[in-house]
């Protein structure tokens, strides 16, 4: 597997604003945000996919976790959405409305999220 | 926090196309598929939302992660993106294309999937 921009984030040659870090895990904040607090959850191991298994004989899927009635959340009881991708018009239909990145108030809020959940 | 039809399902009382379960966690095949094998994992224990931390001050937000270019995959090391969702034009958008379930598919493909996991 080529190394990734999240491979030299990981191993500090591209900085972040980071939110936390254990041995296993590093959480930052997306530089190209679709919200306000857009965080992104990484295992330090280099791997591509959560797992290759493909009964369905899909090998693309996507793993959703709605939280809020306004998150598309129907039924008020923590589930995951595994959902293959076999083409374009099946699946989950994404909208990625990327918004501006400021750099300051990044700093700020990585800080914050770091101190709450430490 | 009132019953839902996860907490009916978890106790028996609605039945489903099972693919795991364990003491913790039960899987099953979503009846309202966006693809072939779209399955939803949840805890048995009754919570709403997979924590209240809100350093945003945004409640309602969305865990993603992508596996795959067609599923939206940018980056290939596996990652999770947490996107709050302060209104409507903000945060992740979400393409719902519900599909037909055929039951019959659905138990063969439950029995599938939890074979090959177990």
């Amino acid at each position: 597997m080529a190394d990734t921009v999240f491979g030299k984030i990981i191993n500090g040659q591209i900085p972040c604003h980071k939110v936390y870090e254990d041995d296993k895990v590093l959480a930052f904040l997306d530089i190209n945000p679709l919200s306000l607090g857009h965080t992104l959850v990484l295992p330090k191991e280099p791997a591509e996919t959560l797992d290759r298994l493909s009964v369905t004989g899909v090998r693309e899927y996507n793993v959703l976790e709605n939280n809020g009635a306004s998150a598309h959340q129907a039924i008020a009881h923590v589930h995951f959405h595994i959902i293959p991708k076999p083409n374009r018009q099946e699946g989950l239909g994404i909208g990625w409305p990327v918004r501006a990145f400021d750099h300051q108030q990044g700093a700020q809020l990585a800080s914050k999220i770091h101190d709450a959940i430490s």
